[in-house]
């Protein structure tokens, strides 16, 4: 396992000295020392589980086959594909929500010398992916099929992350906009299908299938997706913070976060008063009430 | 020739409905409100010339031949893939410089309900462009050519917006950063492939060309779109406001505009402590200074 892992950054180092040469641009020595410190920031850091799980899901469809040196680094391609895509969707949240910190360290947009070229430097993450899929998939059958996964999947992720926005100006000033049916889709277009889908759907795509015939999985997939998120809304508020590496803070954000959707379910009208009055406060005395509403629901346990 | 146009916003309106209407995801009716309205703002209200340029290039290609009313709507169609691109810069773009108004009207991200949302609007803007090409190009040879075509010139277009942006910022503390080959560089990437190559490209391969067969075309227009640039420049500082729809601030700004970086050219050591002191600063004595000196050099008239 760690020799995957080991072999996976390796075919970072790969992918990154190719893109530093790209012929489709003439960089100057500032530019590419630019890109090469914009990807080491915003690409690696993460736990790498969706890139990885390419290469666990091919092997998995090859039945117990060894795979071959070249199989191995395709596979880890199209998983730095995964985490590339979501370097840039982070780049770009961030930015949008304001963060100050992403996997313990500033956001990249932070930094004193990128400020809003961030923005640009998340369309040039985003970029990157064509460039890894045309100088390695180019000739193979499936490689037209992979361009349309990518175009559909940061097309639905785009999608969730408006509908998420736009939900919460309006949870904002009415906190009956949020719903556990707004909350799903939410969750099922900006999370589920690139953080599950995409990776099989690659592995899928490099093993020869069709993805049509495999919509079961998809449906398999997505679900998991959502059970994944609702878990994260979850420990977002009774995570330990040392574990989940953050200290949350989705009540005094007014997210449209699983608890509150479940909280407003379960409500009578009192308790929704409460909820009305005290979401989405930065003050602790608001957040001590909505966390004793949710005790008393019975949310933390009871679900 | 106004019978094109008015046949080409038909098809404006036409893929805008298909696009809200995408089974790929499932609107909710607000966000659906939002993404037309968002469209509307940023897609259609420009002049237009590149996308109408796949039209006229088609039909040159076609030597006179009259074309089906199929092959209007389909190069029209790339023509408003090309305008969508255009739209997703100018809005990131405005984030960036924190611009107030364009094309007469105040920057996207200024409206007080969008702000930072403006960020995901932008890509949501750039995702409509693949949605656009599988829907009426899936099943022509050239598909694959024409997702080819469309990422590479994003790719180019994106990175010469970096190397513009690092650029400045060196530039603000060393105006010897600048140079007649980092400004033709710069125009080339940011500007040349897309506002000039692309519409040619796609009606080269929706005559069944292959584009490595035209790379004489290619270096001509991407002079032609340096020379606009070089122009574009040139009037920022003596074209007329109500000509040109704006009041240039280059000089301002500290632009690396080319009438600079001509200026840097001519100088010797006295002229260029002028520019130095005086350039990249709002008060209207320094910029006078600065024009004063352009005049000196025989700028204006000589170039």
């Amino acid at each position: 396992m760690a020799d995957l892992k080991s072999k996976f950054l390796q075919v970072y180092s790969v992918l990154k000295s190719e893109l530093l040469e790209d012929p489709a641009f003439e960089f100057t020595n500032d530019s590419r020392q630019w890109v090469e410190r914009m990807m080491d920031y915003n690409v690696p850091g993460g736990k790498l589980n969706r890139g990885l799980s390419v290469i666990d899901s091919y092997q998995l469809l090859q039945e117990g086959r060894e795979l071959t040196e070249d199989e191995i680094f395709l596979a880890s391609a199209l998983g730095w594909c995964i985490e590339w895509l979501q370097a840039f969707f982070l780049v770009l949240d961030d930015i949008m929500d304001g963060s100050h910190t992403r996997r313990g360290q500033p956001c990249w947009f932070r930094l004193p010398k990128v400020g809003m070229i961030a923005v640009n430097d998340g369309v040039v993450l985003r970029n990157h992916i064509p460039r890894i899929l045309r100088k390695h998939f180019r000739e193979k059958p499936y490689y037209v099929d992979l361009l349309d996964l990518f175009n559909e999947v940061e097309f639905q992720t785009a999608s969730g992350q408006m509908i998420d926005l736009i939900t919460t100006i309006q949870g904002e000033k009415d906190l009956s906009k949020y719903s556990l049916s707004i909350h799903r889709r939410i969750v099922q277009y900006k999370t589920a299908y690139y953080s599950f889908y995409l990776s099989v759907a690659c592995a899928l795509l490099m093993s020869g299938e069709e993805l049509e015939n495999h919509i079961d999985v998809k449906n398999l997939l997505i679900e998991m997706g959502i059970y994944f998120q609702v878990q994260d809304d979850y420990l977002d508020c009774y995570g330990n913070p040392e574990t989940i590496g953050k200290i949350g803070t989705d009540i005094e954000d007014f997210k449209c976060s699983w608890l509150v959707v479940k909280a407003l379910e379960l409500s009578n009208e009192e308790q929704k008063k409460i909820l009305y009055e005290n979401y989405g406060k930065a003050d602790p005395e608001n957040v001590a009430k909505v966390k004793a509403l949710y005790k008393e629901l019975d949310i933390e346990v009871g679900s």
